[in-house]
């Protein structure tokens, strides 16, 4: 039987600054803070590794290029090269894993390295009171200003307990040693489609199960519509209704889902990948202790202007924060953070860059700035085409279409929803076009070349700039005929 | 024996405007002075069809797309995914040409055809006088103002005489049924490395030689290098010295190359692929008839802001003017040309673009603004990296070099050279930052998703800040211990 530990083996250090996670944006605001002063400490529990390295971006993203080479071999007859081969599914995990930890994990590795080992503590930090964290069972950690940055994890719902030795999560499925004979994925965010598309195409029976029935991450509802019908034109996915109960027997894990039209499907799979979405880990770490402000929801309150959590000496950043949970979002916000703890009391807003999210599905759903939903009850023109410029015509890939937000009254270009072939490439130049205000007859006096995909750019500017002198000719029209009340 | 035209048969138009040439940057220009007036004429020589579309830029990008599917057959095992395959040469023809066809060569015909037929006239134009023009043997045209946009032709040099039935141009290399055996392809400039590497990529022998030694589309002789030692690791590529003579025999078509070392080799091809530039229509114009003023070499002199050749109500547009010779300039020159003539005589000079070149190599080669060699004497700082950024390590693309060029003392973006995988999206996000004269700083406050390409020119901006700094804090330190002069 363990004794509980006698108050004069604990060991309590003080620090001005503790920073609890050592991933993206815990690193980020170390390395801001450690260049000001000696007294800080950073608390990982777990292995050193950051989420994008170990099981987000950086695996996903060589799984993918894995998968895209043997979609090559099914697109390839058209362009008049034969060809056939197979997918060695332990040499695709082999490879993943052998990249993602002598490149991505040891680069976090060799910074967390570097680091004194005094500013280094390893153990779960929970809040014991104001300014008083316990690490472990052995250590207090007593600090001034809080930097949480202890991520998030991912969410799996209690229907799936009969079958948890065969549920997957973006934590657990890149370490597959060869590719499951067939897989269930639950979701239809971004960790759902790309995984679930690149396991299909490697060659895995996968049957996609979704709850609401639209792609969220786009928000016109034609846009919505359009992922949806050319997905499930090659991926089996049932959009709309609930996993209601599951089982396991020798066939493998049984699913039972509810469609919204109450029919029930029942179908048998080696493993199930749940990608239903990540919940931070701040619920772990006692903040009731803190005196922070809470939202109906048992969330944390805080500026994302300087992520300062309300009535508190403690900042947020990164996936903990639920704000952005994107790696470039999480860079920032840890470094806003640092900067707002090292100038405490006297956080300085910052202003965020517009928002980018990129699903690198194929065909590639893309958001930047601000979504057509965001912009509801503002005048707008929608420049609107299908993805097919010339180039995308060239490369066979001519799914999908882009939409472009103006604001009516001046041309300034606000957000854009995209869904098409490397659409990621478009969503950087719209980003930096933004990020500066610029109007579409702006953007329009770069040269583009011919033929790029940036065409297709041009082109929808062009269509929302025809569109606004319509409208705006229109609207003088009606200015003159209608007699003015004011 | 056919006896000379007398003059009762001959036909006289008299328009406003005359229009040589119904490519690309004829057809901008007859859409723009087609509003204005019925008094114009549009006269073509040969086919209808812009070069782009017939014999440049679209099948150039159909070929190179089959053969990026031959390529991934040799890169896919890296993957973990085992493939095999053959091209069918026949196949690759066909898809090409049918794509071309009906798809690109379609459109402009469709254009054409909805211009009425009193716009058009057919036959060779040459000047007879100034505001004079004899249009094949039956016709003349007297007009007040033209448009030179008679386009070029490929230049093959003398010394292929012998072996002229095997010689290929970009006019007549996508009309092949087959691939052929082997292939010289003679030059390094765009059409020779793009088809050289693709040629070789379908399985083609395939042997490129070079003049100079240089990759002339880059001028930063790191860049030229570093290209040169990336293309010669892939291809067979004899890059300095010169075809001193050819000869055909049983075997095929023979051609012994003095290197600039003396040495001679000589080897025999299926076929010759000449890509040694094209030369401007124009020399068949009879210029000297238009009072026009002509450089040394011979060539008509005007200004590239208006288009406008000296001396003469005479404008000149596209391939034909060899200033930039690439799409979107051409179609930008009609339209300059167009609304100049329009105004004629008081032209309006207009801001060109940055120029923007692309080389759909692999790895990409690609220009933007202002050239390292035109740099030369300013003050300017160099951001440079390997192309190497995460998501190129996740595509096992990582091969080349970006180089960013930031005016010294106000850390404005003046130009990038660029070589890697898909270069051209950084280029065109470079394109914009350019045209608006952005700092480096300015570009960095948009958000950049990782892992994209993106992140690259990210953090080439950023190395070139930190130089910046470092260099602004020399000239300060410099400023400080020197005594002033002045």
């Amino acid at each position: 039987m363990r004794r509980p530990m006698s108050e004069s083996t604990m060991k309590t250090i003080n620090v001005e600054y503790a920073i609890i996670g050592a991933g993206t944006s815990g690193l980020g605001a170390y390395s801001k803070i450690s260049r000001k002063t000696d007294s800080l400490l950073m608390i990982q529990d777990g292995p050193y590794g950051t989420t994008c390295a170990r099981v987000g971006c950086m695996p996903s993203k060589l799984l993918i290029t894995a998968s895209d080479y043997a979609h090559h071999l099914t697109t390839s007859d058209f362009f008049g090269v034969t060809a056939a081969g197979h997918v060695d599914g332990h040499k695709v995990f082999e490879r993943l894993r052998r990249e993602r930890d002598e490149r991505f994990v040891a680069n976090n590795l060799r910074y967390v390295d570097k680091i004194p080992p005094h500013h280094k503590l390893e153990g779960r930090a929970r809040f014991i009171g104001p300014g008083h964290l316990r690490v472990g069972e052995s250590v207090e950690v007593k600090a001034e200003k809080f930097i949480l940055a202890c991520g998030s994890r991912p969410a799996v719902s209690e229907v799936f307990e009969p079958v948890m030795d065969r549920v997957l999560t973006s934590d657990t499925v890149f370490e597959l040693n060869d590719l499951p004979h067939s897989i269930a994925v639950i979701g239809m965010g971004v960790i759902a489609l790309e995984l679930g598309q690149a396991l299909h195409r490697l060659g895995v029976e996968t049957t996609i199960y979704g709850r609401s029935g639209k792609i969220n991450a786009l928000t016109h509802p034609d846009m919505q519509q359009e992922a949806l019908d050319i997905l499930s034109s090659e991926l089996d996915i049932y959009p709309t209704g609930q996993v209601v109960s599951t089982w396991e027997d020798a066939e493998g894990a049984w699913i039972e889902f509810e469609q919204s039209n109450g029919r029930r499907v029942t179908k048998v799979f080696d493993r199930i990948l749940v990608a239903t979405g990540r919940t931070s880990n701040v619920d772990r770490l006692g903040m009731e202790h803190t005196g922070a402000e809470f939202t109906e929801a048992g969330k944390v309150v805080f500026d994302p202007q300087t992520m300062l959590c309300s009535d508190t000496p403690i900042f947020i950043a990164g996936d903990a924060a639920e704000y952005l949970p994107v790696w470039h979002e999480a860079f920032d916000e840890g470094r806003i953070a640092a900067d707002n703890a090292l100038n405490y009391p006297d956080p300085v807003p910052v202003d965020r860059r517009p928002p980018l999210m990129v699903f690198f599905t194929d065909p590639q759903i893309a958001i930047i700035g601000q979504s057509f939903r965001e912009l509801q009850g503002l005048e707008i023109i929608i420049g609107e085409l299908p993805f097919a410029s010339p180039r995308h015509v060239v490369w066979n890939k001519v799914e999908g279409r882009i939409q472009v937000y103006l604001d009516a009254r001046t041309g300034v270009i606000l957000g854009a929803e995209l869904l098409g072939y490397q659409a990621e490439h478009l969503a950087h130049l719209l980003a930096l076009a933004i990020t500066h205000s610029m109007t579409a007859e702006q953007v329009l006096m770069m040269p583009v070349y011919h033929p790029s995909a940036e065409e297709l750019l041009r082109d929808v500017l062009i269509d929302a700039r025809e569109k606004r002198r319509i409208y705006a000719a229109e609207a003088m029209m009606h200015s003159n005929t209608v007699p003015a009340y004011s």
